[in-house]
């Protein structure tokens, strides 16, 4: 940044007029390299998406403030950028897809199709202190099944984001909880009523330790019920994989009173997983996390968090549960739904470090050479003749080499700094004599003589 | 919107605290089978600047209100959103993607790879008046070759709009012209002083009719020189197709006293697209139309507007040009450069208006029937058994029949409202019997015990 910054003054020095070229701070430019990655990424999110029948929808960035802060705001008051448009009107940036969501689906109910199963990638907007890989402008990608109250739509949910992340080339572990069941808990030990406190304080327990967790809890609950709290979210046990997810399930639902909603769900979960799973043996999809709360008080029945297995430490990438009131700030009819947002940022963050970062779909990693300026009109009937192979090329617009140069230095260093594999290197008398040579800039090889067909087929069984 | 907002007041007679769900006028929602389709476009244009070696960037949205609006501001500065954040900077949203580029490139120049071949596809944000289709929220499209000076990079810029619109299923006429050239004319009948105040009413010449351009061009530069420039526009004179090109060209050199930069220029392009065309007759990619101006300053060189063949009244797509200094507000290093943008609303309504919307890229068209909400795990490996065919597919969550019924009336006309083609329906023991119903929705016929692969060749087939 700092280095950014003075070469900006060298430009400037004695040119007064001229504006700093910068950004604000928590706020990106994507530079070819990196945007094409980003793009390639949500494609394959997308088309995943699609796979399972989920279809896009789109809101603005800018709405009115009452809609995105509800009657309180708070916390997220102070993390927003609200201000008064041009006509008086009191508006601010979205700070998520899901208020948005919310008020989306209140206003168009009657236009929609229920159950509901839609994917929103989008830019989101928050004011807050931008720390290390704290953006203020990021790309939130939501995916939810609204309508709907059925186990098996929680089921695809979780399977869904295996699904995506399987596509990325890394196996998650998603561990998974039920609200309900633990507020069933709570009731059974007489702490109910202390249900968010509670809730919060667990949810903080794999950062803080469980000495700080314990501490905590029985100041709010008393030393007796703390411990019972700490045995029933079990943040000792083993509890991954579909073996102890039912001897998990069984020990939470004695330890709750017996059955309830919450323990028969997550048995009805536990039942599809089993029968999706036969005949796939040492495969996990999702494993019985009792600690696992999710902070927002939003969720009221499953709450889950995905982890990678190759870089569990990098955090959840992808949270989410269900909830029975989507939009409730704005609609008299109850909602309910399951639903789930990826990261973008971190996922990103962590492919890169597993080196599994998708390249670049379909932008062109071949190159036409401009021998003579004067041929640029058949130069591009030549690049539409390897794109109609499936071939995507760019033609360079400069001859940069003197007319009688035999080697095309300049073009070839272009071409590498641009990232391509290949050089084609169009005849001298192209009307005459359509044969061109290939270069592959990875070798340095050159073939000569070629046809356009021969070419093609050269490129496309180098680059498999 | 007033029927919506009645049934808002419905919902909220009686629960004075419901937040009425509305959104800011000029801003819109895009509902799933609205969204499908933009999409469907986006990735066709991308697909096609891609094959073209054209890569993506992307900017912040909100920017320093000094870097969007440079010095003056002006009519600019009351359409924009511009605000102070909560640390008291002043911010404003983007209202157009060339500013934020020519930042971007004047802040990055020492990383960026030139000529530079870059596509952007992004929200921006005008305040203005929410007229009949004018929004306060619109997607624009733009794409540029920068750092070139080339005639072959605005002829590349000329075919990829082609491209882009004839994958798109329909024809364009593009109208170029030559600011240089136009200004050459002016010098040569002393009306040099004057050329932005002639050019801009050219540029309204179509709209206002010839007799008020005439009357308008006399009160600025005299009776002789108004009938001057008017000759010189050529309105009256066709000039479509590149047989008549090359007349207009000679007419337009003779009348701006002789050859010069602006002339050779439209030359060149003449010649590349005769090169181009060779042995493809009846074709024309662009036409020299003396009357294209484009009101803005920013353009040095070549000019141009893109109409649907079939629907030219809709107004021009496409327009852009060359400019010599893209950057000149953030750097004192000259970035020249050819670019344009598509107006994405326009070119939609357009599309939808000529029946040639593109439908939803890969969306299903098939769901899997839930006969029993048991057998929901073995209903999603079948899906994932018609995903890995090339089919996606929907399963449906909810058994909404009783058990015992052998129709499943409710989920056809579920899946029918959801514009499903396909209903799989599987057998009621999945476990013992793999074999599975196919009923085409469109025809109501029904194929009994039907095994994956049979369905999926079925589907496949009767998706062509």
């Amino acid at each position: 940044m700092s280095l950014e910054f003075k070469r900006v003054l060298l430009y400037t020095s004695g040119m007064a007029t001229l504006i700093e070229p910068r950004l604000l701070k928590g706020f990106r430019d994507f530079l070819p390299a990196t945007e094409t990655v980003r793009r390639g990424l949500t494609e394959k999110i997308e088309a995943m998406f699609r796979s399972f029948g989920f279809v896009p929808i789109d809101t603005p960035a800018l709405e009115y403030a009452d809609i995105l802060l509800g009657k309180g705001g708070g916390e997220t008051e102070k993390q927003i950028y609200r201000f008064k448009d041009n006509g008086g009107r009191d508006v601010a940036l979205r700070f998520d897809l899901t208020v948005p969501f919310a008020r989306f689906v209140a206003q168009h109910q009657t236009e929609l199709c229920f159950p509901l199963k839609r994917y929103h990638i989008g830019k989101v907007w928050r004011g807050e202190n931008a720390q290390r890989g704290r953006y203020r402008e990021f790309t939130q990608c939501d995916f939810d099944i609204i309508g709907s109250d059925s186990p098996a739509a929680d089921f695809e949910i979780l399977l869904m984001i295996r699904a995506v992340l399987l596509n990325l080339g890394t196996d998650v572990s998603i561990k998974i909880n039920h609200r309900g069941l633990f507020n069933h808990f709570l009731s059974h030990i007489g702490q109910k009523e202390k249900s968010a406190e509670i809730l919060r304080t667990v949810d903080k327990a794999a950062k803080v330790g469980i000495d700080e967790t314990g501490a905590e809890l029985a100041r709010i609950a008393g030393d007796l019920n703390a411990k019972k709290i700490l045995d029933f979210t079990g943040i000792a046990g083993g509890s991954i994989g579909s073996d102890t997810f039912k001897q998990t399930l069984e020990r939470m639902t004695e330890l709750s009173g017996g059955p309830s909603p919450g323990s028969t769900r997550l048995n009805e979960l536990w039942m599809f997983m089993r029968d999706y799973l036969h005949g796939k043996p040492g495969i996990d999809i999702f494993a019985l996390d009792p600690s696992i709360t999710r902070g927002l008080d939003y969720y009221t029945g499953v709450v889950f968090e995905t982890f990678l297995k190759e870089l569990p430490g990098i955090g959840s990438i992808c949270s989410g549960g269900r909830y029975d009131n989507l939009a409730g700030l704005y609609s008299k009819n109850k909602i309910s739904g399951v639903g789930s947002s990826v990261g973008l940022d971190r996922l990103i963050a962590a492919l890169e470090s597993l080196g599994k970062l998708p390249g670049g779909t379909g932008s062109a990693s071949v190159a036409i050479a401009c021998l003579n300026l004067e041929h640029s009109g058949l130069y591009q009937v030549l690049a539409e003749e390897f794109r109609k192979e499936g071939i995507p090329c760019e033609v360079f617009t400069e001859a940069t080499e003197s007319a009688d140069s035999k080697h095309l230095v300049k073009q070839f260093v272009l071409a590498e700094k641009k990232g391509f594999r290949w050089m084609i290197i169009p005849s001298d008398a192209p009307r005459e004599n359509p044969s061109l040579n290939l270069r592959d800039l990875a070798t340095r090889k050159n073939r000569e003589g070629l046809y356009v067909g021969e070419a093609a087929k050269i490129i496309l069984e180098g680059e498999q």
